[in-house]
């Protein structure tokens, strides 16, 4: 990586996914280089930006050279081992410790039940006797998980029973089932001055587990449910430290709400801002963790909507993308470059307008003529 | 340029300034794969995109190479001579006819005036004897232009008498000097298949030949005189075919509207439909050159403003840009990755608002800090 012209910094980011990829789109405009170390030389991000070096992120000596030739070093997940973080000498974001929180989800669970955030009932498990127990003061069935490694609704299980457990190893985390509304998620950024920007909070959809549409901001919310929501994000960025982008998704039962997952990087649930808010959490997230100003977190529209486009057999964007252009010309899409396969989060559209019937209808539909779905 | 996993094209720009690199900016989302030829490698756009090559716009073969490995093969300057083009095989856009009104400015005048299109008065002059016997017509003082190459202010000259002719060769473009109120213009953009689509007609500032300021819509501005600009630039996009964005740029005085200049490019008169309008130039221009649908060009907000950021003496980006963002948060940054020098275009500032007057200051006051100028 060569240093700008201009003396703009250079901010390094370990993986090489749709979240690097709209880094680096975000990047450009604020005359800053995104690096990228990318397990692939053909990831999503180093298809579209000029400084790409190609490394595992768990291999020392891959991390800590790029790290070298970076002002600051961020991620686009969670797979940087702790003991390659340690041999690093320049600042990481969010930080050393944060971090670990969203690499174990049993420390996560403690650590915050330990601070007094809301979390579902949980315990660690070690064996299926330690779930049976839990399951009889809880109820059946109950939801596993395994502590690292897990996202989109990859390691995570619902277990009806004693006899369904999965084929994981131990120790797992297992938590009540819990009698969800719906979902939510409180979005914030912080910098190391301390400064936090929240935009509005927003609900998100989720289908087997994955994300598939974002409204913001959540429509029907209570204004003091929102403020509380906002107020668990806030939080747990100034109570750890987290330097970055923080997404904490929320299970909503009227006025209760429960943390459900954190994620300390720019997130699918934030997706929308980059047409919906005066500052996407792509920008944000450089400016944080570059520990320059945050921007304005406000909303540009009264409705966004996002929809995600994943992949199903009939996919074939070359074909698709012009059709849905041409079906909805204000619909705004978002093609990550990967490879097509059935499940795969390969895009998504955000549509912004007046009121959410009609704004959602349109998301969904140009996502779907995207995905092949004929639905 | 490797052709990408989704099949989508390979858009191929010659030239690499900020409005190559903002092509690239606005490829990403659409999937699509932006290659430029640039004539050097630390080009503006060079910096933020893996597709580059390095040649001379005007080397027939670094020209033809480079389009070989291109879908569609589109410009930000104006400056591939005819002969070059002529050898190309693929599709070019805007066209090589209308390319060459924008490269000779006789040619375009001779063009609009034998179309009917409402010009300056205007006269090929091949002495100094010509000039004066235009000006005894239409007065001292008038303007003078070079056919071929000017840009920003280079290449036009307001004459007062005949002892003040520029040092430049003959023939020269003479032209009345027009009594301005204002400068408006027009950009559109239009698709092989026909369809054309028009933003709002924004007022412009000029300050020595240079755009410093771009008000949309232009404050004030009759509806009916909208109207006419619009259906000017309209039918000149109609009548030559071009394909891509074209950008008329207009002088108004009263209901008066003369044709100034033409550009068929993305243009510094539409740097704010980047968060101005559903659809920004940059993406309107890659599918106008592509003959796919064209997006909705209405705008997001009742007012925005664009600020040019002109380098000064004092000029120290790396310093100015987090001072700017957190004197005003919603301010909309654009840094281009260029040398600082007195009187380039560095950047840009986009500031949306509710009215002109405020949002006006806010984009004025943030790119005067990023640029140094103490004013």
């Amino acid at each position: 990586v060569s240093p700008s012209v201009t003396g703009l910094p250079v901010v390094g980011m370990v993986g090489g996914g749709q979240l690097a990829r709209m880094t680096h789109e975000a990047a450009g405009p604020l005359g800053l280089t995104l690096a990228v170390l990318v397990a692939r030389p053909d990831d999503a991000a180093a298809l579209v930006t000029p400084a790409v070096t190609v490394g595992a992120p768990d291999d020392p000596d891959a991390v800590a050279r790029f790290a070298a030739g970076c002002d600051v070093l961020t991620f686009d997940h969670e797979h940087v081992p702790q003991h390659v973080l340690e041999g690093l000498r320049g600042p990481v974001r969010p930080g050393r410790s944060p971090l670990r929180l969203v690499q174990d989800k049993l420390l996560m669970r403690a650590t915050l039940t330990e601070h007094g955030f809301p979390v579902p009932a949980w315990r660690r498990a070690d064996s299926p006797q330690d779930v049976a127990e839990f399951a009889a003061g809880h109820g059946w069935p109950v939801v596993v998980k395994t502590p690292v490694g897990g996202y989109d609704g990859r390691g995570v299980w619902e277990v009806a029973g004693p006899a369904e457990l999965p084929p994981a190893g131990w120790p797992l985390l297992v938590e009540e089932r819990v009698g969800i509304e719906r979902e939510l998620a409180a979005v914030v950024a912080r910098r190391p001055a301390g400064e936090v920007a929240a935009w509005p909070v927003v609900e998100t959809v989720q289908q087997a587990g994955i994300c598939v549409e974002v409204v913001a901001p959540a429509p029907g919310l209570c204004p003091s449910v929102a403020d509380a929501a906002a107020a668990v994000a806030r939080r747990i960025a100034e109570q750890f430290g987290v330097e970055g982008v923080l997404a904490v998704e929320l299970f909503q039962a009227g006025d209760r709400l429960l943390v459900n997952e954190l994620a300390m990087r720019p997130h699918n649930s934030a997706h929308w801002t980059i047409e919906g808010a005066v500052t996407s959490q792509f920008q944000q997230h450089l400016r944080a963790v570059l520990d320059w100003p945050l921007g304005d977190p406000s909303p540009t529209a009264p409705c966004t909507v996002m929809a995600n486009v994943l992949g199903t057999p009939a996919t074939r964007l070359a074909d698709a993308l012009p059709a849905v252009l041409g079906a909805d010309p204000g619909a705004r899409v978002h093609v990550y470059g990967k490879s097509p396969r059935p499940g795969r989060k390969l895009g998504h559209v955000t549509v912004c307008g007046p009121e959410v019937a009609e704004t959602r209808a349109r998301a969904r539909r140009a996502a779907r003529m995207l995905a092949g779905d004929g639905a």
